[in-house]
């Protein structure tokens, strides 16, 4: 076998532009050789720009996914009574759902094994938000991580070293090679990661819009099926919702800001969308997980955890077993902000037109809420309160936002940000959906 | 400037699948990057694979050539009275068309700066061929190739390791990471050597069928108007013809027969074939080196070169100053064959219905007339003679070819390809055209 012909079969010719499928003994001979040094970048590089132009069927990509797998250590969740099913998002600009979803959905029964990671560019980090909780760490040894699933039903950690080397490997030469933006490559890097991490069923929030990674219903709807599809062709049941991210989620942007508006939600008072969207993924999830015959079923389950306080007690628990201060959390709720403050107030009569997530992100990179380079400090106090929305009544001079920077440098350009992304006009602006599709490979 | 940046220009995406067109700074930073060292091999593997999937304008090719060119030395032939026209060959079986051409166009008062290449695969090479005339040398100095074109108008050397540079390390690239096939790419490897070598103007032979690279006319069509294309964005004038390689040209397929043959041409007693496309390609050059206003003109020039003498008179000339043995040239000739002889007799009455060119060619690489690896040696005396063609009556038993191996275990393997390239027929065949298409950029 040489990678050359593995390359051309992929790439294809005249008679066959789109190239052939590839069998597992050669995605592994490729893939499988990189990892092990055997195979060199350029061959490697090429490759995946066939991939970019030629793609992947949901065989090929279940495969890939596969050897990228197994190219490192798994999470062994055995001895731990399932059924586990975790969440994953393609990222947004004040989205918290994972935070108060785990609790709700280990409240109805269902493991959730959830491997998170950090902000970057415009888009927020679980990972960074839980740790704005004082002493709460996130870097669990995979014994840690399956004691505090066993105790409270889930728990929160990150990507190790140990886990899918061949995606970081992979990752860093489609960065400098021109072929991240691939749904078969997006797809199985994002599904090694949760694959490895023991789940047997997954729901994705494919977000779509300005603050999302896929800026249209097309894009998003190719990556949805194609995870949805290549989930299935690895025996993993899953649930795709294309969700809306031209908007902030919630009110809240930031670190500790969406950790208080977390607890809000799993005490019920939180803002209408990310609540909706929350229980919506957790009754998906009870589902999966064999907790509840049907949907409505399962968001019955997911409201009563919240109704019943189990889901907050669960959250609580896991702060204290993952190392947080859960007095100090408590005792800063509605309290901890940065001292670096401004206000964003309306220049116009009218309706908020929209509030752009994209910019509302960037803004928070310069506020400390985010980083552009993955060595860069992220600041718990920073952030974003959004009292004025898309549809909101306004008038000039109301206050829209209250920023928090972690540093008096930092208000301006946010401001100046915030500014271009807050839009005004005289008429009720109409509704988009928060959810434009779901799609379900059961 | 950022490679990955320019990787993805010509990559596109979704607004742009086709991606958009690169400039000279982004080429040059790219392919004079890597020739440089500065820009990883990664890299430039996803860049050529982008190519081969988005293709490049005429202008982003010749930018390309151009870059390539200035990779290395260029050879200067300022001094020497042109005008200065040269041709190249994608290369077939039995196709010396390059050793009778040169001496007649020179004996019309037209330089040709000649560089060749060597056998390879099915492919004949006419640097092996000049090299089957003892004591003829091809490494050529720049002094010497200079002087030798100055006294008889042409002179025959190999690329040196000083002349695009770039090329081999773009060529050995390619040929690693599955973008061998491009036709931009193509056109810019062999554009850069002949721009290199000192020619004004150039002349094509795109061969196509079963013997040449480009099996169908489209793919050679593709070509010629690329390499026409380029050509002209380049400030040089191209004529490029797209012929047929469907069947071995002329009676003599080898190295020192070839020779043979090329004589034959220069004393007018040469096959029709073959005879027909130097004299069209000679024409061509006369009057691209402007000493013909029509190509009628140059027609009946590139005819007086042979029917006078002059033309064989310069072959020999250009013999004996590159250092091979005119005496012994002459006593050879219709003589040196190899010992290691075979027969292929007809197997069928009727016609001879086609001779396959590829694996007629694959069988001389058994003979010894060629070669599969670049370090491998050819046999002068090796070949085929050609008795029966294309369209000839035949009785079962007649002598189709004489075969000559380089030693007697060759000749086996040799006579099954060839039995299996020779096709009989009850009817005579259509035949095929000579020249399928002329592209001219002038």
């Amino acid at each position: 076998m040489r990678a050359v012909d593995i390359i051309m079969k992929k790439r294809g010719g005249p008679a066959n532009p789109d190239g052939s499928e590839l069998t597992r003994e050669e995605i592994e001979f490729l893939v499988g050789g990189y990892v092990k040094g055997d195979i060199p970048e350029y061959q490697v590089a090429s490759w995946l720009m066939s991939v970019f132009f030629n793609g992947m069927t949901f065989a090929e990509t279940g495969i890939l996914t596969d050897v990228m797998l197994r190219s490192g250590k798994t999470i062994d969740l055995s001895g731990i009574q399932g059924p586990f099913v975790d969440k994953h998002s393609t990222g947004g600009v004040g989205d918290k759902i994972s935070l108060p979803l785990a609790p709700i959905v280990a409240a109805c029964g269902v493991k959730v094994p959830m491997m998170s990671g950090r902000a970057l560019g415009h888009t927020g980090g679980t990972l960074d938000k839980l740790e704005s909780i004082t002493g709460y760490h996130t870097g669990l040894s995979v014994a840690e991580f399956r004691d505090y699933i066993s105790k409270t039903g889930f728990a929160m950690t990150g990507q190790t070293k140990e886990i899918v080397p061949a995606d970081r490997l992979l990752y860093a030469l489609r960065d400098v090679t021109g072929t991240v933006e691939s749904v078969p490559l997006i797809t199985a890097s994002i599904l090694s990661k949760k694959v490895a991490e023991g789940a047997d069923s997954l729901v994705f929030d494919v977000k779509c819009g300005s603050g999302a990674f896929m800026k249209n219903t097309e894009d998003a709807e190719r990556l949805a099926q194609s995870l949805a599809g290549t989930g299935k062709a690895m025996g993993k049941k899953v649930v795709a919702l294309i969700t809306d991210m031209s908007e902030p989620l919630g009110r809240m942007v930031g670190n500790f800001l969406e950790i208080e508006e977390s607890m809000d939600i799993l005490e019920g008072k939180g803002p209408a969308d990310v609540t909706e969207l929350t229980l919506t993924f957790g009754a998906w999830m009870v589902v999966l997980g064999g907790k509840a015959k049907t949907f409505e079923e399962g968001l019955e389950l997911c409201k009563k955890a919240v109704s019943s306080g189990k889901a907050m007690e669960l959250f609580m628990e896991n702060v204290k077993l993952q190392g947080g201060d859960a007095a100090k959390l408590l005792a800063d709720r509605g309290k901890r902000r940065s001292p670096h403050h401004a206000e964003l107030r309306a220049v116009a009569d009218g309706f908020i037109e929209s509030i752009d997530a994209f910019k509302t992100g960037l803004a928070g990179v310069y506020l400390g809420v985010g980083r552009n380079r993955t060595d860069e400090a992220v600041c718990a106090e920073a952030g974003m309160i959004i009292h004025l929305r898309k549809g909101d009544r306004v008038r000039k001079g109301d206050l829209v936002m209250d920023v928090y920077g972690k540093d008096s440098a930092s208000l301006a350009p946010a401001l100046a940000l915030l500014s271009e992304a807050v839009r005004y006009a005289a008429e009720k602006p109409a509704t988009l959906p928060l959810i434009y599709k779901e799609i379900t490979a059961l």
